[in-house]
């Protein structure tokens, strides 16, 4: 099987770090992609679940532009709509109608959810529940979970990273995941003070295993909130619309306070929604907020296509059937070669690592080999999966796992570890 | 001169406020609209200068969607750049060539840009830029400006306003505009402690007039820096392309580290930027940064399109002299009518008070009466001009408000206050 080259990818990320620090900064940054020389840089084109690189290159997307990506690149459906949106108008000097249908579906669809305040980014939305917690019971600590991410403001860094200071932090602490008890027991050392808990629903950090939660884990978080008046904050930018359309918590089984949403909401069109209870209304409305592009009303009708799409298809079912068909193909082709690749998290969110090298340098190499022949695979971050994937996806993807996992065989780095 | 109602907008609004937080939340609230029932809160359609309403009320706007409409509504050049990008693709899973392209349009229209750095909302590019002074010095305290806005975050909104704590304020010294000796004293007192200064290029609060620099204030403050390692962080967000297309600190004399832009760079295509001297380009890199949909390619595109027609138009000009017919337009009748407006700011970006009523409400009554006639006035925050506003605009502009002089003058409010 051919391996591609990525010599424009290459050229363009040479005149891109001239003129932008890092080149391509954040979380599209190629530093963690290992060895860097075998993935795109840059795209040029989008169209179902393939993209098409700067050189030329097609792959199958397992990233999925990192979530927002839901139905397809260039999904005319949701284009459609934006498009009849756009003709009437788009950044307005007042909000559109549309903002209150999409609110309007948004609570009718989200359990708990009787209200919905769009803004741009998943951080917006985290960084709005915090404040929002806080001025609901006028107490200044917010509980999070050790590796949770919930954006990029200082506080979701978190002291040690560069730009973060110890007033950024002083607000929040951190505990252990799935761990109940050290929830009680900051309730108990900081007695009335804390006034939110903000956690994924399930635990997706980056460069480790998934976690999900604990049997009555998600119960007795609710309780504890309940008893002690604390708000109860899900951060569903990521998983959002990928576990279930009810959201993730009704899939876990609880109902939150407030509940942030990002990436799959309009496919691609940027929006962002925090929803929440009756009980919470007021202490929104209290606390200011808005951004420039924040009524925006393409992105508004682009969300009400999308998530009418999502529930036509019933979007979560199909992408964890297709995440189950995709590790478990993968799974047994790793057996076949000698190999064990872990799968966690959930199939329309697979994080995968070959355990036999703990160093992750021989996962990495295989995540690099698959990229290189067409299967768009990142070695450190949980996949996404799309209902635009088809069953040809499916195949060739197998295909080229089948032959990387050959290339790795027949190198030093492909012996199993220690 | 028949005046507009407003049915469907309130409708609208009470059908908001079932599912949205306050109905219309942010800076596009009703709230500070005096009297509210002479203002339109849903916008249908936008084209050129005007936009209608939810009854189908035409308006001239004079606050272009609070900056981002710097084009015109609806602009054929900007949305063709826009629709070829999308053809190709714009939130994918690399960032597509046109990042390249437009880092390099604005690093060589802005004095002192060495790179560019792309976000969603101002306030992302004010609070990164804290991050950065922070990281570039290694010392915790940012300067700002008593009144200044750089957005919502808790350190933007201040200690007393809802959801903020204590902590989030700790790293903040606020000192008055137009004072470089109070900043010379928090340079003192905080010896070795300041990491950033961030300010306006002039002072634009709302309820109140603004103010530009005083005679070689940016000088003086450009010096303090200098002489004691501080960051200069200019906040153009509001004024930027509206000043001169060089920057709004080229246009006051003066050449700063870091500098943000967002609402006029691409004509409400939801985009901002942070650009800044190659000093800074390294710790740029170092502090971590990102977001779901900072590198959508389509209002990248918009950007480089909206830039070129700025540049083609000559804008800056254009709207500051469009600002100075209306102004001076405006301040004739008043004075005809035996009031006093008074305007400050610059002439693109206006602020506009009758001095006449010290309690604002003589204003408030007189932009009321404009708007319902179809001059969209807001009585409390400087308006924007855009390059789509024309010569029958004004005359129309101006007639409505001389109908509405007329009005205040029959009504007990319309005498001269005390």
């Amino acid at each position: 099987m051919d391996t591609y080259s990525f010599a424009r990818s290459q050229e363009l990320f040479v005149r891109a770090a001239e003129v932008i620090p890092c080149g391509i900064p954040g979380h599209f940054s190629p530093a963690p992609l290992v060895p860097p020389t075998a993935y795109p840089f840059f795209a040029e084109k989008g169209t179902a679940a393939h993209f098409t690189d700067a050189d030329g290159n097609d792959f199958i997307d397992y990233m999925c532009a990192y979530g927002p990506m839901v139905l397809g690149y260039d999904n005319e459906v949701v284009h459609d709509a934006a498009a009849r949106q756009r003709k009437l108008g788009d950044t307005l000097g007042c909000p559109s109608p549309v903002m209150i249908e999409l609110a309007e579906k948004l609570t009718s669809m989200i359990a708990g959810a009787d209200w919905a305040f769009f803004a741009k980014n998943g951080g917006d939305m985290t960084d709005y529940a915090t404040m929002i917690a806080r001025a609901a019971t006028g107490r200044p600590l917010i509980v999070a979970i050790d590796g949770g991410y919930h954006g990029v403001s200082p506080w979701m860094q978190g002291l040690g990273h560069h730009g973060v200071i110890a007033a950024d932090v002083a607000g929040f602490v951190r505990i252990p995941w799935n761990d109940p008890a050290a929830f009680e027991r900051v309730l108990d050392e900081h007695a009335g003070q804390v006034a939110g808990f903000i956690a994924t629903p399930y635990h997706h950090p980056t460069f480790a295993d998934s976690e999900l939660p604990a049997e009555g884990y998600w119960q007795r978080i609710r309780g504890l909130c309940d008893k002690h008046g604390v708000v109860l904050i899900v951060d569903d930018v990521r998983c959002g619309f990928r576990l279930g359309l009810r959201g993730s918590a009704e899939f876990f089984g609880f109902t939150p306070d407030l509940a942030c949403y990002c990436k799959a909401i309009a496919n691609g069109y940027p929006i962002s929604a925090l929803v929440g209870t009756e009980a919470m209304k007021g202490a929104v409305a209290q606390v200011f907020y808005t951004g420039s592009y924040w009524y925006q009303a393409v992105p508004m009708a682009a969300g009400l296509a999308c998530l009418a799409e999502l529930e036509r298809l019933d979007a979560p079912a199909r992408m964890q059937e297709y995440g189950r068909a995709l590790t478990a193909g993968l799974q047994r082709l790793a057996d076949q070669h000698g190999y064990e690749l872990k799968v966690s998290g959930v199939p329309s969110m697979p994080y995968l690592r070959l355990t036999d090298d703990p160093s992750m340098m021989l996962h990495q190499r295989w995540c690099a080999e698959c990229t290189r022949r067409g299967a768009y695979f990142t070695s450190h971050h949980n996949w996404f999966m799309s209902c635009a994937h088809t069953q040809e996806d499916l195949d060739r993807t197998l295909a080229i796992a089948e032959d990387a996992f050959a290339v790795l065989e027949k190198s030093p780095e492909g012996q199993r570890g220690s």
